[in-house]
């Protein structure tokens, strides 16, 4: 997916909301643990009530994985329900990766080409050539973790680097890559106040922004000093929205968490045109 | 596995090799690709070739997940093989994994508890809590990134924080967390030389040193600057083994090399504990 294929569907459906699909079976409705696969009918019933609502959805690899191959499998029917249903949906395989480059090449095809996510998150740790087989794959989008959502955060991100924060440092380092053009970042709503100063780097770039709700970030904030002239930002919540009800009811009461976060993105939208 | 049985190991087959088995369909021999599960009977019969030379293996875990399902299903089949057959060998997931706590917490147990690896690879970008969720597992070990065989260990870790390297920084922050008696690190075998400065922070750590051989590094530098008195080096060959010959006799190939390398490796010990 393009660029301004995903600004054509945040303007259409005002909205920039992303729903992160982090299933933790401990936590979904009993009736739907009685399903041939629990995890992936969670998910399509979250799809179904929710798509019209936000641009993406993001499953965090970490919560498939932890199911072994019944988990594998159910990302795969996700990715492939959402490619089949709603191909104008973003997608993004939250995996947080990066290797050496051959590595980086496998973990790459698997997300953007076996799977065909729009878009994976990457770790910037081991810098250029582990960050740039992803980059390679046109009209798809490498999420570069750059300010996290979490107070682990402050022991190395927030440090100062050759006289700037590390992660301002990635920052500008990592507009050199080849193929930059295909980076977006992670930068964390628990940390609005740094978006002033993020944008005076990457004014162009789309952010995918957690940490709004069940971490305490504020959307207002993030908007405030996030939003640049092409919109720019993904605001992703999980548990505030598919975790909304743990009953009968949970599919309808994620749309109702939905929906209160598009309104007020309307909101933000209509006040950033004007 | 406790530190002592994998120091026990190394003295009893007078080896500190760690064969990595980053399988790809496109370099393992013909025959085998008839197989049902290619990637497991070359993993067996690597395995079985090489086990007596070598003290760990390590899978990384991008190759499987290249294959999909049938991947993912490779290496709960080698991991499997080894705890059945092999308990005494020390298992490394090579995930390079790393999120906020709670989704770490769903990584350390996919690979600690249900695959039941004995260590894993973790980024430390994200900071404390996203690694002590790993180091809660009793007798797992967590090994973080610190200096990677790779150029790109040069764009952030060898970058000046606080008045040292960013490398230094993370390993002298993370001797503060919470069970960091269960932490290793990855120091590449291409950088030898940082290792002495590296072993004034961590005197007593054990180190996974990728980067000897296709990558460049030096059995003799690392064993010089990087043992210590329990040895505190597992190092990493990966290519240079497991395709040591694509015909017939690769699994016979493959334990040539190892053995060259264990009989090195049998040296540099006899030579530390004169």
């Amino acid at each position: 997916m393009t660029t301004n294929q995903l600004i054509d569907q945040i303007q259409k459906k005002k909205s920039f909301l992303c729903i992160g699909l982090d299933v933790d079976l401990n936590k979904i409705p009993q009736h739907v643990l009685k399903e041939d696969d629990p995890i992936f009918a969670f998910n399509k019933a979250i799809i179904d009530a929710t798509h019209h609502l936000c641009v993406a959805y993001k499953p965090n690899t970490a919560f498939y994985e932890a199911y072994g191959l019944k988990g594998w499998k159910a990302l795969e029917k996700t990715i492939n329900y959402l490619n089949e249903n709603h191909p104008e949906i973003f997608t993004i395989a939250d995996a947080k990766r990066g290797d050496i480059g051959n590595t980086s090449t496998m973990y790459a095809k698997a997300f953007l080409e076996d799977f065909a996510f729009d878009s994976v998150t990457v770790a910037p740790y081991m810098g250029k050539d582990s960050v740039e087989p992803f980059l390679a794959f046109e009209d798809k989008h490498t999420i570069l973790l750059a300010l996290t959502s979490n107070q682990g955060a402050f022991d190395f991100q927030t440090k100062t680097v050759n006289g700037k924060e590390l992660y301002k440092q990635v920052l500008e380092t990592s507009k050199t890559w080849k193929n930059s053009g295909n980076l977006m970042y992670v930068v964390g709503a628990t940390k609005a106040e740094y978006l002033a100063d993020i944008r005076q780097i990457i004014p162009n770039s789309f952010l995918l922004v957690p940490g709004v709700g069940a971490q305490g970030g504020n959307l207002q904030d993030v908007c405030k000093y996030g939003m640049n002239n092409q919109i720019g930002l993904l605001i992703n919540s999980s548990r505030g929205i598919i975790y909304a009800s743990n009953k009968e009811d949970f599919a309808s009461a994620a749309a109702l968490n939905a929906e209160k976060l598009q309104k007020e993105m309307e909101i933000e939208l209509q006040r950033h045109s004007e």
